[in-house]
């Protein structure tokens, strides 16, 4: 046998659709429906020959310089990775000794098992209620784990009280996967600050609109962060995603008008599934998770609105399977969603 | 304890110096002199806001296609990388148990070892001879050897000959890094077309003049091409590398024009070190391994250039310590080197 035996068996994570066209309406994978900052096509313009032709900085000092500076830590506590998914890839295997123990919900992101599986940890779920809150258990025996806040596809956050409670009841390291903060009203860099077991991931690829350059980012204390660099690929990520991102970061204003506009929406989309008899949760987050009014199968409306080029996301299981996952675009999008919605209804 | 114990004791892969500045002469990094094919910047032009804030093709099929075309293979044998370095990566994660067996020769590309640790393997290295030729044994009992051909730092490759015998003595998987192949006379992409345990893997960083976008690719037979693409992270390469590196792949004409001219250097540059008593190896590359004369001391003659802002590579140690490893550069910068290694002979 060539081939490792963990992996004859292992299911790969499976992204979402990519349909392509112009009478498509993509609302399936939570990417950011306005454009990115303007300045990040000057840094494009910027690019030489000789920008290409070289190495990139391997630990881009400048992007992580700038990281550093807008969350008040310090350059060395800041790993830029090739999209956060690459952190959370890291973090398998740098905090547990093989076969460890990874927790996470369910449900959460679901590339969690995945890199738990790859990484051949022994994984740990902890499932929600119905009403997806967390009735913690008094131990929560791991030696990672993930914790997607607001998460994924529930919209929902947890308090920082509960992530406090968290931290006293695993004794190990909790990755907070803050890939849709920006669309929350809090997040969790005070815990950070706190404690020498917690660590943030980023990302680019939401509120910056940037999923194409895969670029995020792991916050940490020192001695962790450290770990993350000893074993990441010597030249993780590339120089046009390094400045691009910088371009971006720099620019707040664009980020923070972009949310703004999604949050926004997010009101006037909840507030409109819930006239139609939708029981839509407290979104913290660029998508919303709705239960589809009774009587109505999930699935099948999924498949319907489908037919119709409108894709949004379908959940198979026990907890999910009456929910939809909605990504809040743009306003007109969201007529246009509205509008192939009352149709089939 | 919190991080993994066989990290505690891991010294990283050290990157060469990135020095920057416009008096430097940079011959350290076996980056191409020549700048890349223009169609890139007409790719980079064609950069929307569209196309960076959705995910990119998580599997590039596109480039993928492109690739197996030009190398007479089917595009599901092929599975584009994060640079060179994450196909390798990817493979001590795929084809070797945990605790397995990794070889690859010494001196040769310095990363195989931290992989090799990286992923908790027992790390077995051949040595070469004081001639660097390797002297192979009976058995070759590895699960996964790495190959460097044309080998770095020594500038030679092995004959085909030489691969089938280590084929027919090694049960395992061998991974064939071709990253300086189109500096050669031959590749071994026949080996693998007859073969059901041999990969291929090339780079865009040396040939292409790429260096900075971090795209490199494996090639292999379908089985085993499959279990990478199980475990490589969901998006691994961003939308501006694929559809650069698509553009310059598909002007083949600049790639051998930029190969020839180094090449051309190479002849002149091992005449011209000869001249001056160094012994150079026969390269395939496009970098120059050489022997300083009798008297000298490679190290201090590094420093002594190092000190003129002329950057070459020393490797420490028996075999290679009065080495010096030397990055073919443009004509004109060849000459400046010349004259300031006259400046201290």
């Amino acid at each position: 046998m060539t081939v490792r035996a963990s992996l004859q068996s292992l299911h790969a994570y499976v992204p979402g659709e990519q349909p392509s066209g112009d009478r498509v309406l993509k609302l399936n994978t939570n990417e950011n429906a306005y454009p990115p900052s303007p300045k990040v096509f000057e840094a494009l313009g910027a690019i030489t020959a000789d920008t290409l032709r070289k190495y990139p900085d391997p630990i881009g000092r400048e992007l992580c310089g700038a990281i550093a500076e807008l969350h008040g830590v310090q350059p060395d506590q800041v790993l830029i990775t090739n999209g956060s998914d690459e952190g959370l890839a890291l973090c398998t295997r740098a905090f547990c000794e093989h076969g460890g123990r990874v927790g996470y919900l369910t449900p959460s992101y679901s590339l969690y098992p995945v890199l738990s599986a790859i990484a051949e940890m022994e994984r740990v779920e902890y499932a929600l209620s119905a009403d997806f809150r967390w009735a913690m258990p008094e131990e929560v025996d791991v030696d990672l784990f993930f914790l997607t806040q607001p998460n994924a596809p529930t919209s929902l956050a947890m308090s920082r009280e509960e992530i406090e409670q968290l931290l006293q009841r695993c004794p190990g390291i909790l990755l907070v996967d803050e890939a849709y903060v920006d669309f929350a009203d809090e997040n969790m860099l005070s815990v950070l600050k706190d404690s020498d077991r917690v660590l943030i991931s980023r990302s680019f690829s939401k509120s910056y609109s940037l999923a194409g350059i895969r670029m995020g980012y792991v916050l940490g204390p020192r001695p962790l962060i450290e770990a993350l660099y000893k074993i990441k690929d010597s030249y993780n990520t590339d120089v046009l995603a390094q400045w691009i991102a910088l371009a971006a970061l720099r620019d707040q204003a664009t980020m923070l008008s972009n949310v703004t506009a999604i949050r926004g929406a997010r009101t006037r989309v909840t507030r409109e599934l819930t006239k139609r008899g939708f029981e839509v949760l407290p979104s913290q987050t660029n998508f919303v998770f709705a239960k589809v009014p009774g009587g109505r199968d999930a699935e099948t409306l999924f498949k319907m609105l489908r037919d119709r080029q409108v894709y949004i996301r379908y959940f198979p299981g026990k907890l999910t399977g009456e929910y939809l996952r909605i990504t809040i675009g743009t306003d007109e999008q969201m007529d246009q969603f509205f509008a192939e919605l009352d149709d089939l209804f």
